[in-house]
């Protein structure tokens, strides 16, 4: 089976064309989120060339589907929309955070892979591998405050390797809490890279109705924050699910 | 101090532009050798574009500088010499192998970089990290019989992480020699990467004499294995010392 997989949830832009396990092309740029609009199409087209392939040879695409940038996300996932409706193929979405998580190989630590989503929150997963090389979820994606995760992660007590850019910039604020529980992925590792996100979308049951297919926010945008606070009383359902 | 690190030692070709530890763009092909050559400049420079930097404004040149195939050496150590020579940078050549390694984080074990040499023999080097993040040299780079690197690993009797994609085609022979003792990268693991490179680039010092600078074939080309055969009599020096 080939893959094409694509994340711009972050600053980080990654895009690989995959045969099976077999990693055929990758790049990941990693400089300004501004650019993903300008530089998405012809990185895959790029990267499909390099590989000998078209578009139409690709069986399934894989996409990070949040949580991440609204805009980052809306990216990505309207690519990967785009090229598994028109050419009728598998489109596949993959947690944002697992993808990060499984850049971190050969550790049976405890994975969190973290976002920063301002204000002293953060979008957090907690991730393990099996025996067996599955990543199983072991906390669930979830937009909250940081302190709040590093206090479950204190609680559970064991060694946890942190991991997403954005954790190693927040190194100071999780050593305080968790002193030595806490390790860091190298800033290498610490990126997204498409390649990881190929692998367990390859292995991951295809998306059923492609339309219906939005990211995973996990939060709501401001707008919809300030219409709720002023609609609450007409009794409107809201559009985005609060978590 | 920004890094151009390049890797075209075998099938696989990587490019990767850094800033000290952080990765800003990298791009990994993995189809066909003979590509190389006319892959590698047209992929810096998109790298460079990306990155929002001309090649004056790297510091220091990376490159994978053996062992590996005889044409693929070549090809990312003139360019490497080439761009530090006219620009007059820094030059930094480190082992493929140790690049290879160097993808296998987060493990204590002994990690052995393999690339096949044909006719049953191997490229070998066995590496550890260690407890400040270094990547020390355990088994020093050799030409030699798989089984015979089998063997030593086999003496040693430790866990060893085998890695490199022509280790992975190895398998078998190896877990019939090895057992349980080994273990392998995953295919994406596997993968020459020159962010990998590029760290382990970033902390070595740089080549004196850049025009002197030649690859570390680790073995004698077929045409000079001939041409001593047939002119041991007349006492010469080889042109390249036998290991």
């Amino acid at each position: 089976m080939k893959l094409l997989a694509l994340d711009t949830s972050e600053q980080a832009m990654s895009v690989a064309v995959m045969e099976d396990a077999t990693l055929l092309a990758e790049t990941t740029l990693n400089r300004r989120m501004k650019d993903h609009s300008e530089q998405l199409l012809p990185t895959i087209e790029s990267l499909l060339a390099a590989s000998g392939l078209g578009a139409d040879d690709i069986d399934r695409f894989v996409v990070a589907a949040g949580p991440g940038s609204y805009t980052g996300l809306r990216i990505a996932v309207t690519t990967a929309k785009t090229f598994a409706s028109t050419l009728h193929k598998e489109l596949v979405g993959v947690s944002s955070l697992a993808a990060l998580a499984a850049g971190e190989r050969h550790t049976s630590e405890l994975i969190v892979a973290l976002m920063d989503a301002r204000r002293g929150n953060v979008f957090a997963g907690g991730y393990q591998w099996t025996d067996d090389g599955r990543l199983k979820t072991v906390i669930a994606d979830r937009h909250l405050a940081l302190t709040e995760v590093l206090a479950q992660i204190a609680a559970l007590g064991q060694l946890t390797v942190f991991t997403g850019p954005d954790a190693l910039s927040m190194r100071e604020t999780i050593v305080e809490q968790l002193g030595s529980l806490a390790r860091f992925a190298d800033p290498v590792s610490a990126l997204p890279r498409a390649s990881r996100l190929g692998a367990l979308g390859r292995v991951a049951a295809p998306v059923a109705d492609i339309d219906a297919f939005v990211p995973r926010y996990l939060r709501l945008t401001e707008a919809e924050t300030t219409w709720l606070k002023t609609h609450q009383e007409t009794g409107h359902e809201p559009y985005v699910e609060k978590v």
